[in-house]
């Protein structure tokens, strides 16, 4: 036990014969502190900040081709562990300059026009910038008095959306997220918590609302962050109605209320039905206006995660294809994929004000004051599931203030043509199949040369994913629709253009040849490999 | 409805007569193009970076005393809404510099030695650097293929704590989550799933695992994201047992036992118990190794919540006041508060390696390969809530591979040791009471000027923090304990000294001074005020 630990609580009365002990500043030791003090020595800063700058303007201008390095585990760990040296008192530019240069070669190249893999994007650089400052100058968001300019930043983009929403100012609120799981979770807990009148204190039970056991429905692919939520609030993962999708790829609103007019006869009783606007796979958006609808006639809330597609409302043009966002109960988006900001910066929405204090409800003295005033009602605090949150809607304001709405609508609008034409460009070859008319910037396809047997389609695009990979060049990602393994591309920078998709056609066709010989080859030897398809006669 | 969308999925067959369309680049509109992509340019980029890197050389150059300097949100809110112009089409530099202003002059002055308010901390610079350059250059960090330094760097921190705890390689895990409320909830989630068989599944049912109705335990003081687990997670609020403290403000062993006695008999299952190693109010650290021997005895999860204090796990001198943490079947640390690092950067261990997938068992094949490998295998993917995940455990990794664990230990070292003196120099003050024995660097304390009836005592210490914050040097917070209101102070810069504590002493005295006078006078208008307190003799 620690000497100076004693194991009451002292308590000094008012004595005026005491008086104060002589002040000594030598008594913490000053050599060990003069020691750990170099790290945070101006001049180290600033020859930090010109290597990390002279790296990232490099990444800007390079115009190379790059998708990913790939490094094996174990041979990036033994590299990583080299630089572990944690020896001197001092500054070591040098090793520091040596782990950036590690960093960024084994990271995603989403500066370069290689990188179509997923839905991270390069950001805006002065947003990146504004990273450092919000590390070392930081605004925790939860609390007014920590963190004013980024509740006062909260206001603005919310009344910046609620214009483009048509919802009314000071009839709506908003918070930001550290992420859209956790947006998409607060925003569920908001609907258990309303619909289901005691959940909270009494915890999650069988009768619910005395309508059946309590359930929650979603799209046959909405993110796994949302297919969790069921298992994460107590209510059990089978207890979650899967509605169909059609054709597009779209919950199918017939099949839906199919779907929940079979839970309800199950004894299920459906208190929120989340849409999504951009699923992962395919960036579908579902027929909100007709999801809401539903919602409403079976008094269950609305949620839709539009964490992809919801930044469509920035632009004329494409704000149309999210029709009926305005009448969900909730929804969110993620900044930090299609407003182009450093993550996690995601905005929940409620269309009710009172909606957002539903989630956790309970106050805290020892953060929150006991009477609300001005600053306290401002902060988003008791809203969020965060305690310290970092103000990252500073970066998105950041950049709205200097740059406008214009500049997120243009280049959306660019990402969304630009998948359009390389959809028409792959569906004119005649070895590629495009799975879809896509609704942002998100396209899947599949590359299906001359003679390939069915049963091989998924086996040859996880192999084209893989070598594609691994050479570096270009990278895209794959996803199951249906059961089969197909290639997806996201559209995230505005530097790629259809000349780009030209060069990934070649190198996929390729690649496809070089799979064919070696699965030849293979064949050959030990006799395991199926049908291998025939010699291609046009590509 | 969009026109280019239709309503099947596009087929095309293999086609020997189809040809590739000629290519067309400029069918996208390069006009528009040009000018949003001015956002992204390298010079705008570099002189932002000059802008961003001048003012917070500044800051950590400058030593005035400063707390915070609060702005009423109207205000402020129209301040920032002057500075939306977003007209231009090319980087503002002046723009962005009064922004920055605005945004350093409404934080909170971690930076200085006046702010003690909260487990809020300088940074170490360069690992402020990092986030620029993770912004940029993002590794996102939940899949091995986006984010291969990071998710290298998680097992080489884990190994390093693994050591501290005396953890052999390889027999246990740890993952990065963004805050400890995320990994608070995700820990007991393990316990959820562990211990009440079907609960993903089936939900939380009221007999559980046949025990009786589902309940956590944690002590009187937890964190609200602790308090809040039961309403979350499905249990209930009404389903905890809150362990009531000692005289040193941790768990007292005996009445938890008789609590989780009593909580049995009610027919309340305890399926997990969570300690904390650092109550946010004072600091205090739950006698772990006992109840570390209860959890046992009862087959229930033994968590433990030491976000504040785990970090003293990197201390030689300190570590034995963790002692029993290495019992514990999970833990969180928060590196984003005393290691030093930006927010959010927390450790959460398993004892058991194989716990952590427990949280959320699902795959999902868009995001997870069908068949892991040696790269999946090292990330962190399905174990974490996030999706996207920021690289923050690098910021920690650097610092570490930079400085050494030395640095940490020896920075923590000294701030418990001043927070100890600041103790002994308050306890010597006749006006002052410290109420506890420092097990950190959290100390909690009132002023009681002579004479002040213990009516006014909280009402006293409000109006102190209100004022001390209100003029702008100094930032203390406050606490309720035992449902009164005490001042309290966090020790997180080694800049301040024991001349603060005496300067910030002379500071509430006068402040008290001022605020008896006002109550005097106010007392005197209307007699709304009970008694004010007699004229103080000594101070």
């Amino acid at each position: 036990m620690d000497r100076h630990e004693v194991g009451i609580i002292l308590k000094y009365t008012d004595s005026l014969s005491k008086r104060p002990r002589p002040l000594s500043i030598s008594t913490v030791n000053s050599s060990s502190t003069e020691e750990f003090m170099n790290a945070f020595d101006v001049e180290s800063f600033n020859t930090a900040v010109d290597i990390a700058a002279g790296k990232l303007s490099e990444l800007l201008e390079n115009d190379e081709i790059q998708g990913v390095v790939l490094e094996r585990p174990n041979t990036l760990l033994a590299a990583a562990r080299a630089l572990m040296v944690g020896t001197k008192d001092s500054f070591d530019a040098k090793r520091f300059a040596e782990i950036l240069d590690l960093y960024i070669r084994t990271g995603i190249k989403v500066n370069s026009r290689g990188y179509m893999a997923r839905q991270f994007s390069s950001v805006v650089p002065v947003s990146a910038v504004f990273d450092m400052v919000s590390a070392m100058a930081p605004q925790p968001a939860s609390y007014y008095e920590a963190g004013q300019l980024a509740n006062v930043a909260d206001k603005l983009i919310a009344e910046e959306f609620g214009r483009l929403l048509g919802w009314e100012l000071g009839r709506f609120d908003m918070v930001t997220t550290s992420g859209a799981s956790l947006a998409n979770m607060t925003a569920v807990l908001v609907a258990r918590n309303r619909k289901l009148g005691d959940s909270w204190t009494d915890g999650v039970r069988a009768t619910g609302r005395g309508r059946g056991r309590p359930a929650i429905a979603f799209g046959a692919e909405s993110h796994y962050s949302v297919s969790r939520l069921a298992g994460i609030l107590g209510l059990g993962v089978d207890q979650v109605v899967r509605m169909p999708l059609n054709d597009r790829r779209r919950i199918d609103i017939d099949g839906a209320v199919a779907a929940l007019d079979e839970a309800k006869a199950r004894g299920l009783d459906v208190f929120c039905i989340v849409g999504a606007a951009g699923t992962t796979s395919v960036g579908a958006i579902d027929p909100l206006e007709e999801l809401a609808a539903e919602a409403r006639k079976r008094d269950a809330w609305f949620h839709v995660d539009a964490a992809h597609n919801g930044a469509l409302l920035v632009s004329d043009r494409l704000r149309p294809r999210l029709k009926g966002l305005e009448l969900a109960d909730s929804f969110c988006l993620d900044a930090h994929k299609t407003l182009f900001v450093p993550a996690l910066c995601t905005l929940l929405f409620y269309r009710d004000p009172e909606a957002a204090s539903a989630a956790f409800p309970e106050k805290h003295s020892y953060v929150f004051d006991p009477v609300e005033d001005e600053m306290s009602r401002f902060q988003s605090g008791i809203k969020n599931f965060e305690c310290t949150k970092r103000p990252a809607i500073l970066n998105l304001w950041l950049v709205w203030a200097l740059f406008g709405r214009r500049f997120f609508e243009q280049k959306l609008d660019y990402l969304v043509d630009l998948t359009r034409q390389a959809h028409d460009h792959l569906a004119a070859q005649p070895d590629f199949e495009v799975l879809h008319q896509p609704e942002s910037n998100i396209l899947c396809f599949v590359h299906r040369p001359a003679g390939l047997p069915d049963s091989q389609l998924g086996t040859l695009q996880l192999a084209l994913r893989d070598r594609i990979r691994a050479e570096g060049r270009y990278f895209v990602s794959k996803v199951e629709l249906d059961g089969s393994t197909v290639l997806r591309i996201v559209m995230m920078n505005h530097q790629i253009g259809l000349f780009d998709i030209d060069a990934l056609i070649n190198e996929i066709r390729r690649h496809a040849r070089e799979i064919r010989r070696d699965w030849v080859g293979e064949s050959t030897r030990n006799d395991n490999k199926p049908h291998i398809w025939t010699v291609e006669k046009t590509c």
